[in-house]
């Protein structure tokens, strides 16, 4: 007998609050030993490659870094490296290279190019035996276990825990309220309100994922769940991006699901989601119980999370949502059609 | 009698070539001496800030800073300071600010806060009086002339000749390759095999657009244009982001546009337009004779243009589909639903 559709994303999304206590139980060993690293290095600058999932986890980074550290800092172009052969100076920079695989070969190839150009670089993925592991100066592994679905998700949450354990030790900031993020996990897991919304959302064939700020890589991994897997226009947009364009093509019959976090990221939607509300548009608000009242439909949240760690938390009901969606529309999201577990880019 | 509709769209794409006159005729004075000021402050790291239009002209700046300068160099996330309140330590960094309006309220005041930070502050801009040009210590005039239709067309192949002369200047670059850029505008503005790929997309509601390094921005403003004039569901991704998830739901529903210029870039997208081709896809290149030989349609762009000047040129086909697709559907591109010229977010 075959397991149903969907088995693998279904058993590693539940797998989270287990991966995240792994995470959090590991933060003092070489997560440490390579904050400490940073704290002596200082770096003038910060620089993150990544793609897929894992560009929104460095997404996320970089706002815990600008915010956090006050650093420069921003997400590379890799092809200037791997096609256009750049070579600049990086010494003093540090560039962080995530990946769940550790296998593609233009990560591999620019994280040596900048490392040979003077970068303190660093690794973060999720196999200690990857060739990008040993390309990089340093390396974090995310203990997120082996990852068989070609949709990422235990590997994303751990990714992210992950940074915002290395960014927070660096900066010697409190490290407590992460405790929390596996109760908060085990909460988004159980909830029991996505078939609702997977059911208002069957033949919907195109959409918008909103947020801001520290919330916008949610919005951004949200779309690529959805295109993956149900094979949908998801197309995400910073609320402020939103209006300067894109808000021409909301209308009626796209739904626009919108992350409102508790703090200034959501405070600074809230005229965004009335834009939105005042054009008649169908939204499905993931928030705390409270925020974004007028929602047509809800995917909760737990209350009492710090923004910068809801992230984490926030995916969840949307990863949910992107698995039974292609379920119910008779797709296999452990295994989308044309994609492998290692993409091979240069 | 009312003007038909997209006359202003119409009329200042037309405009490129002498605007691109202006441009080059300017670059000997503020342009010369901004750069000068550039070269002799050596910056650590530099942080480009814009949205909407103008953040695609940031990006292919962010291209030609990385390749050409070696410098480190991120997009910033405005939130950081307007939303979050960060307090970055920006002395040594170049912030660079893009706006064609020089008026939306989050960029003066994350420029005005980039400067008290340290930042050696640019604002580039087709208003000198604006309040951005005030905020920053610099200021680079694009010479566009007032732009009425609110889709940006000439303003943005302004933004990026300016950012191209600049950063060529800077780096005691060739300026001469840029001399051939009106003449080369002047063929796209006149080229005839426009309305034929809008014919043949007149009922297609979602669209990807995609390709690689220099001319990725191209391909993000392709999207841009299409949803704020045509409520496209139009996607851009760079062709190596593609294979990492968007390329399930690509199938023969939904065509691709990839701009393919000549040059290392182009050279890199041939893998994904061969795995496309095997999908199946309805692919349109944007390319010169010769290039990306087993695309469906075509919209040809000139020969012998440089990859790193092709930008400026590639997007003009592009703002004359999105043009002619929103006329054929009844809608006004001059003034799409909901948006305003100048947005105001925070």
């Amino acid at each position: 007998m075959s397991a149903p559709r969907g088995h693998l994303v279904r058993s590693e999304i539940a797998e989270q609050p287990a991966v995240a206590d792994r995470v959090l139980s590991a933060a003092g060993g070489e997560l440490a030993r390579v904050a400490a690293v940073l704290r002596e290095a200082a770096p003038r600058a910060v620089l993150l490659t990544a793609r897929g999932t894992s560009d929104h986890a460095a997404l996320y980074a970089k706002y815990l870094i600008e915010v956090g550290l006050g650093l420069p800092c921003g997400l590379t172009s890799t092809s200037t490296l791997t096609v256009y052969g750049a070579t600049p100076d990086l010494r003093g920079v540090l560039w962080i290279s995530i990946s769940q695989s550790g296998g593609s070969p233009d990560l591999v190839e620019s994280t040596a190019a900048a490392r040979r150009a003077g970068a303190i670089t660093l690794a973060v993925t999720n196999n200690p035996g990857s060739p990008l592991a040993a390309a990089a100066e340093h390396h974090l592994d995310v203990h997120a276990g082996p990852e068989l679905a070609v949709a990422a998700t235990k590997s994303y949450t751990a990714q992210l825990l992950t940074l915002w354990l290395l960014v927070t030790t660096w900066r010697a900031g409190d490290l407590t309220p992460a405790q929390e993020v596996p109760q908060f996990l085990a909460q988004a897991v159980a909830a029991d309100d996505v078939p609702e919304v997977s059911a208002r959302y069957r033949f919907v064939d195109r959409l918008v994922v909103t947020a801001r700020g520290y919330s916008y890589p949610t919005a951004r991994e949200a779309a690529l769940k959805l295109m993956e897997t149900s094979y949908l226009s998801a197309q995400a947009f910073s609320a402020a991006d939103l209006m300067h364009g894109p808000l021409a093509m909301v209308d009626a019959d796209r739904p626009v699901i919108a992350v409102v976090p508790e703090g200034p990221g959501g405070e600074a939607i809230a005229p965004v989601l009335a834009a939105l509300h005042e054009r008649g548009a169908d939204v499905c608000a993931v928030a705390p119980a409270g925020l974004a009242p007028d929602a047509t439909v809800r995917l909760a949240l737990p209350s009492g999370m710090p923004e910068d760690l809801a992230p984490i938390v926030q995916i969840v009901p949307l990863q949910r949502l992107a698995l039974e969606m292609a379920v119910a529309r008779g797709l296999d999201p452990d295994a989308p059609r044309g994609l492998r577990k290692v993409t091979e880019t240069r």
